[in-house]
């Protein structure tokens, strides 16, 4: 069970309002790396671990989480006192008003329609989904997500600690930037704690396909590294004439009953695509008597678009 | 500049359609760990990163996987070729096609929406979103979360191979899965060839926090381990004595000027809450007559509202 | 801040696993109305209170709703062992296994894709999205919508009782269920606190709109009651006659300067419509020989269908 | 059925184009409080309801609410006429249509995007999602429901009025404004003319969890009020120490078959985590010559960082 | 197969750092329109076709967007090398990273999330959605969206051509602007490829509805043109009288076994709403003393709201 | 304005309940090609279009659709009657209401969650999004688009005719997707109405790009078509030779000032990867004894596979 504290985890002293900051903080609120992905990612992987030990450290991380996010929402809700209360009163000339709203970021939805209340958003105003966390319910799998994560969210701590002048925003990005730190040196711990932690899961791979390097992307540019190079690799580089790697034919097949078959073949023939010829087609009705439009003359790119802006401006009287 | 040659990188061959389990597959073809996830988070890398030997790793891999897209693609479109022809044509009674869309997993849009075709969406119907990709544009932290995409990819390549005993769509599958392993270890190498690698970034951490395990979920169950016990941790268990960490008052606060100070008393009072009496609502109003639905008598939990259903059956004539 | 207990809220008791219902129980975990809807829409509005009462209120009750989610995920999780097991191992035939995930609701994905744990999506496998969260920074729209919250929330778990005959369950959802009638109590106590909370926020509205009921829809089925009729409402039969209703010409107009309007007046001529002719189209070229088939003979409507899919099925041989 | 009289209900008169006007509005077109979620909650509703006055009342509530759809939506393209000239028509040099787009608001997407049509977004851009609509089947939950999303509309357009001056647009705002309030009516009278409507559904509560108040956030700043003090409520303030409610033993069990049983036992083996020693990890591979970096001197918080902003400063040359 | 050539199909020079014009050139990137839609949606329906030529041409085109994929990625990434700079290394003062951030599209979220890489997301910062994708498996609806999609696609390149000065930037902006068009051709070719193209799919119409216009919105404004009047039109104006055009009694009905039915009317019994008397409400219990405040004088629409602003203004001392 | 009358545009009889179906309905209800999507995007388009014929077309079509939306509406509130009243009255034992949810679709959720109702998702249960609508806000485009739209709403209002044999319902949809038809032609009329309507817009291509096809797919399977053959196609085989096309060096640049460009070159040293040596990393501290896993012996594919899982499954004893 939950149980709150009224004091926060670390102080929070806002200089003075600022809602574009305020819209910037949201990415650590409602944002992809922000406090509630992790509380989320972590709690819910806590409630599905067998191992006591991972169980424990899974739930007491959630739960810093959990006050880390009412540390970064007290941020936001600082930050917007101003522009919270005047929206509510209405208390400007419409003009200024609107003025206050326009100052950047997403800030002009956090006044209009979240109220200046810290929103579970991004900084483009973009809401929270699940689809942000990634607990597979393997704790090898999961760990790494989680080492991930905490390297992510510190980065935009970062981030945002490289934006800021307020001393006492600067000081509780500072505190809650070295948390996640410290979580992804536990996470780390945790994962090592697993004997056998790779490759994840239960099956080995492949034998042959597992030291291989492919090297797709080829020309001026390729470049020899340790995850390509050296005795555990193979590469390839003549891609294309080893296809398919299982020495098949490289196709797609189905083995389809009759009836299916048949099916399908009625298919294929009703929606046959009739090779030769040149039909005529929509696009030619279209084209109508400017058929020069679909190109300019050729010579060269930007300029055949300058003389179209050319002959559309001739349409404005004033210019 | 992309190429693509007709030839799959791996042979494809399935004894028979299977809408179901081809439902199955589209966790990873649309699915957060599939291939289009795998394959835009490396591009997107690719084409920010500064270095060049990560430039052509990302590059690599990231057309590699779009290999690998089309190879669990095309799984998907053998494995719907009945039930595509079969919708196409009207080929079966309808009692008969509605059957053949009920067989379980999501089938049926696949069947009735995408007529067939591989969709992009998970294996519930969830469209992809570009939420799952989590580049950051740091290479330490983009690695780690390579490497842990990578890892999560390999498992839900594993749980697909145990429910799966065709043994075409086995093979395909161990090849894409050892295919996970192998770009696992690349990524690990390009993570471990950057120097100073930890924490990301360029910012240290703030001394005080960073070795500090808070023991926030307290009671039986609470466990040592590396990740909290040991030389490198100072771990708090009496947490909410020491709160807030900083020493302040564990408040929010901030400078309001004179004007938005005024205008937040003014919004205060206007929405003041009236701590005394005991206001009549709304829920005393609708509680009606039978007031006492409430709350049942008070002997025990399933047996009320077991009570209530009895009560609520009796409603129901032929019972 | 938020410290956490290791025991649950309440007591849960699963019977043995079953992973349909523990896809259904998703929808009070990930689910619009689930508990962490509840928690996060009180914790935000909690922030950005400005009253101490009030905000006292929402932290309590946001809390116990975290607790709330910690039960009703514990119940997924056991509801969930079996398969989480049987999957991660590899602990059957896979044509078992195949079998085993495939009995309904959103099992599959829960098995396939988050590996049996507790997934933060509703019971169709949809993400949990903070579109989901209504606060809007103002107390008397905040409660209502909180009011509202509860209500559903309410609702969705009795139907969830309604489908489960394990008792523990039932116990454990009894409760949860109990709970939301409770924090509805608390809600509506804390609206009408508030002296003057309707119409919310400041403006009043104009008042000759104020107590008009507009009877959009017509014909058989129209109804009185008090929503429409009586001394307070000024009822509008003739709809359409009085259009619009403020006296204007019920047009959309805006000033444009002299050179947008010349430049409206260039795009108005470029993309004018000829209303005159009957223009060639696509459809037309496209219709083809067989043109009969835009329409069946006219004789009924399922009729014609059926005659089609007769014309269809001769396509296939075997039928 | 719907039919359509081109006269709007409210005459719209914009001053003169507005693009970052435009992207406020569009809270009230495409946003989770705006016209078409008002429309479709109502119409989803009214399609199910067993009740014909209800039915009445939803269906011409739901009408009027597209009716304001397109007054809004007209106020949107309206202030948009200028911009959907000037990019249709190309009709300014580059840097100056640049500037004209990037004035604030998400007035560059409905440029660029949208071509100056209304959007069905809301004012960050972010397209409208059927998550937004609460309809749940049952009569008391869905006008609970209604009336909160009434009352939010009505804050949402009171905003909107604060931030504008434009007397035409004020206008019709106002108008929308004044109708939320009548509807918000309507949906009471609807409530309470259902007789029995607290608490929604049919199930009791139980009874010894119906009155119970659980004081789950402490300390200073605890308050008495209504909705938890009095007769009618029944305090908890020693939370944890009653844990759990239910008397039981508070943890999460499920009965499981021997097979199921080993099988889980064999997976937590399998991943166990070794509590002992201090397993080295990646981080500490990563750390790298430099491992002072994971923490700066400690003599405060934002002065660290500080000091490695410094240091990084020093690298641009310029500085 | 897949594989990358590391040369641009078309080279990219941008003239310097524009972080805003990057923001604008995602739509292109991570937009409904982009290309990675583009890509997605020729791909996928490659993948499920039967027509080899058909299955051709979707691969060749769909690489090709892959292609430019890159070439707008590239455009993006090289306009936000400044601010990615920046943001990394804490190369600025705060207040002036601040401002450099902040000026204007959704440049802040590119720099603070994405760190200045390019981002799967549109103009506003909203992911992209497979949603956009509306592959259907059949080819006469397929290629009408890619027809539809290629024109989407040209029409925004051209409002970004019509922003940018920068001569680089337009340059490739007009080749890929171009490529559509070409593609648009292709895709007409093969649609009129197919001989029987028109409807869609296998089932005629129903003859009595296939060739009627319902003129469903009246009033001044009524038009005729070629949609809607002539030989092949029956229109139809007085829509109402001839309701429903079934000739049936336009209402739904279903039939109910015994048991469902009574069911049904027990439902229909518990939610019965009273339709007459005028039942007490929470609004009525909430409006409190200033029960005027639901509408203020009578006197027009804006200025009684504007009285209100005084009322409020009045609240804040210092105006 | 709009006005709704009572009376269905057609006539609906359900035979008898069946949730299932019901469940498939909804993609035309919910979903992507459905009536809202349909509607919203005509009335979107409708508001902005200054040509009054087309906005006339525009509007009669979207009322028309609406009033489409409210009949599948209806067909699916009939065909879940017997669900919404069961789960709503708790009206059989918990077992057998459990089963009658597990029918297959996403008939669960609709019961669960709506009630009965119908939602506003598809037949997988994903909320309906306005990413689904493509109005751009050029008529030549939007046209298209509208084109296409209703082609795919033909072909999904066959497929459920496909699958249904309730004549009732079957009439319906027949009706629905004849009017589909109608539109398509409309839309087409409307396109070709307009004079010069391709390419879209108002700027040409680039002449040396519009005529080419790139053949980016290549190996057996090239095929000859109209789409890439004859007089007006230039086609490139020789992909790569001829990179870039625009005759540059086929690389991304920008001009970066002095200080940006150092900071850059600050920021690509800090993190530049160390192409030599073979650095230890994680997965080998974490490969553990049992490092022989990550590959299997060397004798196929599945093979191995199963080797592990025989493996796996000597761990659960009753086998």
């Amino acid at each position: 069970m939950f149980i709150h504290n009224k004091r926060l985890q670390y102080t929070v002293r806002v200089a003075e309002p600022d809602p574009v900051l305020a819209s910037y903080m949201l990415e650590q609120f409602g944002g992809p790396d922000g406090e509630l992905a992790a509380a989320m990612r972590y709690f819910t992987q806590g409630l599905g671990d067998e191992d006591p030990g991972r169980k424990d450290l899974l739930l007491d991380i959630a739960t810093e989480e959990l006050s880390h996010l009412e540390v970064i929402g007290s941020i936001v809700a600082m930050l917007n006192k101003g522009v919270k209360a005047r929206i509510s009163e209405g208390a400007m000339e419409e003009a200024e008003l609107y003025m206050s709203l326009n100052r950047g970021g997403n800030s002009h939805t956090q006044a209009i329609l979240y109220g200046g209340g810290p929103s579970l958003t991004n900084s483009a105003g973009v809401p929270w989904t699940a689809a942000y966390i990634d607990s597979r319910g393997d704790p090898t799998c999961d760990l790494r997500s989680n080492i991930a994560a905490e390297s992510r969210a510190k980065i935009v701590y970062e981030r945002l600690i490289n934006v800021t002048d307020d001393p006492g925003v600067k000081d509780a990005l500072g505190f809650l930037m070295t948390r996640e730190i410290a979580h992804q040196k536990s996470f780390e711990k945790a994962l090592y704690a697993i004997e056998d932690n790779f490759p994840p899961g239960k099956l080995p791979g492949v034998e042959r396909y597992a030291n291989v390097y492919v090297n797709t992307s080829q020309g001026e540019g390729d470049m020899d590294g340790p995850w390509n190079s050296g005795e555990q690799w193979e590469r390839v580089d003549d891609v294309t004439s080893e296809l398919p790697v299982d020495g098949g034919d490289g196709l797609a097949t189905v083995g389809l009953g009759d009836e299916d078959g048949a099916t399908l073949a009625a298919l294929a023939s009703r929606t046959k695509s009739h090779a030769g010829g040149d039909p005529a087609t929509g696009v030619e009705l279209g084209a109508g008597p400017g058929a020069g439009k679909v190109t300019g003359a050729d010579h060269g790119g930007a300029e055949d678009i300058d003389d179209a802006r050319t002959m559309a401006q001739s349409l404005t009287p004033s210019r």
